[in-house]
C-alpha cells in the first residue's frame, strides 16, 4: 500500500518547518514533530505525519495553542498536576515526561497528571523517555469517545492507551503499547479505506448489535472494550480504559468520559463540559528505588530471553516481546524511509504549499 | 449451586482459629482470615474459604512460614521493597500495602514491590484499605503459570490480576479487580465442577489449538491472555499480565514467569527458581496529591453517574460501574451469610475436627 518513500530526516524538517509556521516557538516545534514521526517510524501510520494536517486545523479553529505556557499547578514530591495551556499535546506530553522523571530522580517515583491538553501522538514515544534515563515509563491519555462500555450502545469512552516502557540490560526495552479496545481506530480506518469487513468483535451497531461494517462508526456504531463483549471479557477492557479516563482526567481537571474534545476539528465541541481539554498520565519509576539496576536487568534479561524461547504454536515462528514489532520497523524505516499512502503524501503537498514549506 | 449459608463472622472466627492453629500470632491470622473471607464477601468464592485447606497444605509442605518476620529491605521516599519471609500472602500484603498509604501520606505516592511471598487472596482486597484511607489504591499479584502468551502453546504467565479502587464522593468507590485473562481461573473451575463446555477464547489445548474442554489445563493446555487470539487483542492481554509479572518480581526479586511457586501444594516447584516466593506490586496515591479532594470526588460523582445512566443495550437494564457486581454480592452476604458448596463444607468440617475448631 505505501505509494511514496520518504527519508525520515526529511519528513521530520518539513513537519518541524509546519510547526514553526503555525506559531510554534522551534524547541516546540522541534519537540513536537520528533514525537508525532515516533509513531510513523515505529510503524503505527495511523498515528503520525498522516495526522499533521489535522493538528494543523484544531489550530485554525483555535483548539490549538501553538505558542502555550505550559506549567506545574499543583506538585508533592512525587507527583504534580501540569496545565497543558491548549498547547499540542505533543510538547505538553514530553514536558510532563520531564517533571515524572526529576521527581523520580528525587523521590524514587514520579507521577503527573495534566489537563488542558490535545492528542499526543504514540503513548510509547513519552514512556520511552524514562527509559533514556533508565527508569520505566508509564504513558496514558484519554481521547473522544468513540467506544461502548459494556451493555451500553452509548460511546463513553476513548480507546484510552496506555503504555509500559521497561529497560532491560543487553536485550532491547519491553515496550508494552496498547488501546484499551479490542482494535485501535487506526486499524479500523484501514479497512474503511479497501472496505473490507472488520473482524467480528471489534464493533458494534448504533442499536448495541455485532457487526462486521467498517463504516459503523458513521452510524452512530462503537468500537469494543478489550475482551468484546461480556463473555470474553469486555469488562475487563472497560474498566482498564476508565482508570486511564480517570487517572488522566478526574485527577488533572481535564475532561473525562463522553465529554473528552475530539480530533476533527469539524467536529463540534461536546457541551457542557465539566473540564479543561483533554488528559494525560505519566509515570517514572527508578529501577534502583526497588533494586540494584543491574541485577534488575540481569533478570530483565532473563525474562526476556524465556519468554523468547517458548514454545510457539504450530504455524508460527516465535513468541514475541512487547514492543519487538515496532522496534523492527524502527530498524527498517530508519534505513529505508517511511512510506506514505498517495492520499497522505498529498496533503502534505498541500500543507508545503500553502505554508511555502518544501517537502 | 449454594448447599450451606454460614453466617459470614462465624466463618471468619473459624478462619481465624485455624490459622492460629498452624501458628500465625493472633494479629496475623485476624488479617489473614479477613483478606480471605473478603473474597467470599464480594462473591469470588474460588479465592475465598475454599482455599483455607489449600493454605494448610502449604504450611504442611513447608512452602508457607506462619510466623514471619515480614520486613522492608529497601526504601526511597515513594517505593520500598518488603521481603514476606514465605509468610501468607494474606498478611504480606496487608503489611506491604500499610507501606505504600504511609508513604504516600508523606510522598504523594508509595509503591511497595514484594518478594517471598505466597498467594494474597483477591487483590482488590488490598486496594481498598488505601481507600478506606481516602487515596487511589493499586494491588497486582503474580501467579503460578496457567497462561500461554500469543503465539504459545507454553504456559509463561499466572492470570496475574490487578486492582485500581478510587474514592468517590456520594458514590462508592469504583473497583476495578480483574485478572489479565479472558476468564479467571476459577470461572473455569466452576465449569469443570459441572462439565459443561467452556465458551470459545478462553482456553487452549496442548497443541495451543482452541478448545472448549474445561479439563485442559490437566493436559497441559493454557488458558488465554484476555482478547483471546490475536484478531481480538490477545497480545495486549499479555503484555498486561507480563507487566503485572515484572512489577511484582523482577522489581522485588521473587520468582517469574514460568519459575512461580504453584498453589496446591502437590506440584512440585519450578527448578532453578530465579527469585524467592512469589511477588506482589502495590500503589497508593493521595487525591490531595495531585487536586483538593472534594472537587476529585464531585467529578468522581459526575464521572460514575454519567456512565452509569448511559442508554443500556437492548436487553440489558443500565451500564454497571467496577465493582457494583461485588459490593452488591457484601451487601447481601453480610446479611444472608456466605453461601458453600458442600464439598468446601465438608473440607472445613475435616479441617475443624483435626484442629479441634468447630465450624
Amino acid at each position: 500500500m505505501a505509494e511514496h518513500l520518504i527519508d525520515y530526516e526529511r519528513l521530520r524538517s518539513f513537519t518541524e518547518q509546519i510547526f514553526c509556521k503555525i506559531g510554534c516557538p522551534l524547541t516546540d516545534a522541534r519537540t513536537a514533530a520528533t514525537a508525532l514521526l515516533s509513531a510513523d517510524l515505529r510503524g503505527i501510520d495511523s498515528h503520525g505525519v498522516a495526522r499533521l494536517s489535522g493538528y494543523v486545523r484544531l489550530w485554525e479553529a483555535k483548539r490549538v495553542n501553538a505558542s502555550p505556557v505550559v506549567k506545574i499547578v499543583h506538585e508533592t514530591p512525587s507527583t504534580a498536576v501540569v496545565d497543558g495551556d491548549s498547547g499540542l499535546g505533543l510538547v505538553v506530553a514530553p514536558f510532563a515526561m520531564k517533571v515524572a522523571i526529576e521527581k523520580a530522580r528525587a523521590a524514587g517515583t514520579g507521577w503527573v497528571s495534566v489537563s488542558n491538553s490535545n492528542h499526543f501522538g504514540i503513548a510509547g514515544h513519552h514512556a520511552l523517555m524514562a527509559v533514556e534515563e533508565g527508569m520505566i515509563g508509564i504513558a496514558m491519555t484519554n481521547a473522544s469517545a468513540l467506544v461502548a462500555p459494556t451493555f451500553s450502545v452509548e460511546r463513553m469512552l476513548g480507546t484510552n492507551p496506555v503504555c509500559v516502557a521497561i529497560p532491560a540490560g543487553n536485550e532491547p526495552a519491553f515496550v508494552a503499547d496498547l488501546a484499551t479496545t479490542t482494535a485501535a481506530n487506526g486499524k479500523l480506518e484501514i479497512l474503511q479505506r479497501k472496505n473490507q469487513a472488520a473482524p467480528a468483535g471489534w464493533i458494534q451497531d448504533k442499536d448495541g448489535q455485532p457487526s462486521v461494517n467498517p463504516h459503523e462508526l458513521k452510524g452512530g456504531g462503537a468500537l469494543l472494550p478489550l475482551g468484546g463483549d461480556r463473555e470474553h471479557g469486555s469488562h475487563k477492557g472497560y474498566a482498564l480504559g476508565a482508570v486511564v479516563d480517570i487517572f488522566s482526567a478526574v485527577l488533572s481537571g481535564a475532561n473525562y468520559g463522553p465529554w473528552v474534545p475530539p480530533f476533527p476539528a469539524f467536529v463540534p465541541m461536546p457541551s457542557n463540559q465539566p473540564g479543561k481539554g483533554l488528559g494525560h498520565f505519566f509515570g517514572a519509576m527508578r529501577i534502583d528505588a526497588f533494586r540494584p539496576a543491574d541485577e534488575f536487568k540481569q533478570h530483565m534479561d532473563q525474562w526476556i530471553q524465556r519468554f523468547r524461547s517458548a514454545r510457539p504454536a504450530p504455524g508460527y515462528e516465535k513468541v514475541l516481546i512487547p514492543g519487538d514489532p515496532e522496534r523492527e520497523a524502527e530498524t527498517i524505516r530508519r534505513k529505508a524511509g517511511i512510506p506514505l499512502l498517495n492520499a497522505v503524501w498529498q496533503d502534505l503537498q498541500d500543507l508545503g504549499e500553502r505554508f511555502d514549506v518544501k517537502l
